[in-house]
């Protein structure tokens, strides 16, 4: 199978589930649920549900709509961090994905909500799952909630915003790598470690799990290196939204490190991760499909 | 034991456990953890948390510390509906408790990152339990995310967000009442049941779970009437905000019923939620202590 069709294939399954489970809901009210499907609709290349699929696959005899339930969640997750973080209060951002962002549709207060509904059905899709053993959901959650919440994705978020100005200021180089750092860890890599290691719980892989957190590390790393030159040398369309990192003064990898700098890291990064995955064993088809995702992270659109 | 020192021993009991559980976080930023900490120890009566513990005590033969994650994590997810509900973008409130709301002493940005922060990690408190049983983890957080989720409170809050003003508009008295309860079901009640829910599941009681919802529920009703009156009738101080139902001219009871016709419905609704605990067996004690806790939240302050 052809990466390409691997990736169509997950976004359908998790694009069906989502909206299936979201339309299902009786008590919800329409706006809500039109604004939490507005975002979810609008497109996103599905990154970490196709890499708990493959990690899932890798090692284990499944098929993906084992854990469609787990995927999907991940994603949900996901969309909530962009609606918030789009808000004018954060990033203050008027297009995602090429479209209006939410609260420009539906108003900064619905687009609060909106993310909250997401994030917190996120863990009910999970819980409520016929799919996922019931021993397994609270191992799926207490990743999953690690890696989003302030001991993650949280953390990473709130240092991204107050790092506004940072360079501008009179931090030494030592504290700036690991504010950066620090960032990136939070930001981005936590959510794709959760991706990887969630498939790899749900196929019975324990024992991998280490080897699995070391790789999404990586790729994670190296994927928020490849946005942030994005960013700077891509051309607003493409990503579709205004290079509003370089707008605010952020700190970013291309800001401290530059350019070339941040392409050699991102190659380390890559080759390493590639390293890891060599040892691992499981289904050589997905393993191939795995390294393929890993160079498409980092050369996505270039 | 007398109510009220049930009330004091179930607020030391979370308070202790909420504080202890975000200070041990290594990877979290201390910018977050200020933040998710200030809203926390701003004071409140912890009254879902004791909700959890009397319906526990009252159904089994354990102890509150048995169940102190899932107490927490319920004033997790009530803290951060706080938080998020006075933002600029919902009720934008300055005040709360008394004391300046998060925004104001954080920011807009982190206050949305602290309450995502809060209800993330309620989840995680649960996941990561050592005193919950793993079969157990998924049911708990089943209720807990269905009840906050978009099926119940961020529903609830959505409506009650875009009823602004709907008295000024021409909906019939049935749209209006059908709405209020709507807003009354969700925002409110919702996180009431979802307490004594969670108490009855973990006391090992699913045959009481119909009749412990009920009571809940008619309690929840009673509870946010009793606000919509003392939104109207209490001072400012004791209430520690500004009334902003009223600045808003938001649907509410005593706006739709006035308050006459309003304390006749927390009247009955307090009756019929006695009859259903009687009809219930269990620990007298802890009955008695249930039935005092129902007309404190109705009587509260008057």
């Amino acid at each position: 199978m052809r990466l390409e069709e691997y990736i169509q294939d997950s976004q359908t399954l998790v694009n069906k589930r989502i909206n299936e489970y979201i339309n299902k809901k009786e008590s919800a009210c329409k706006l809500i649920k039109d604004a939490m499907l507005y975002s979810i609709n609008c497109g996103g290349k599905r990154i970490r549900p196709t890499l708990m699929f493959l990690t899932y696959e890798f090692l284990s005899t499944g098929k993906k709509t084992d854990i469609v339930d787990a995927a999907a969640a991940i994603e949900m997750v996901h969309t909530y961090s962009l609606i918030h973080d789009d808000l004018p209060a954060m990033d203050n951002d008027d297009l995602r994905r090429g479209k209006p962002t939410n609260h420009k549709v539906f108003g900064d207060g619905v687009a609060v909500l909106a993310g909250d509904g997401l994030l917190t059905d996120a863990f009910h899709i999970i819980s409520s799952s016929k799919k996922i053993n019931e021993e397994k959901k609270g191992m799926v959650i207490e990743i999953l909630s690690r890696r989003a919440g302030s001991s993650g994705m949280v953390s990473g978020q709130t240092i991204d915003l107050v790092s506004e100005g940072t360079l501008l200021k009179k931090n030494s180089k030592k504290e700036l790598a690991e504010q950066l750092d620090y960032i990136h860890q939070h930001k981005t890599a936590d959510m794709i470690m959760a991706a990887c290691e969630i498939g790899c719980i749900l196929a019975d892989k324990e024992k991998d799990l280490r080897s699995i957190s070391d790789f999404a590390q990586k790729i994670g790393f190296a994927f928020q290196i490849a946005d942030d030159i994005l960013d700077v040398i891509g051309d607003k369309k493409k990503i579709g939204k205004n290079g509003s990192d370089k707008k605010n003064n952020k700190l970013t990898y291309v800001s401290f490190y530059g350019i070339e700098k941040s392409k050699e890291l991102e190659e380390k990064l890559l080759s390493e991760s590639l390293k890891i995955l060599d040892m691992l064993d499981g289904r050589d088809e997905h393993k191939k499909l795995m390294k393929e995702m890993a160079y498409l992270l980092i050369g996505r659109d270039r």
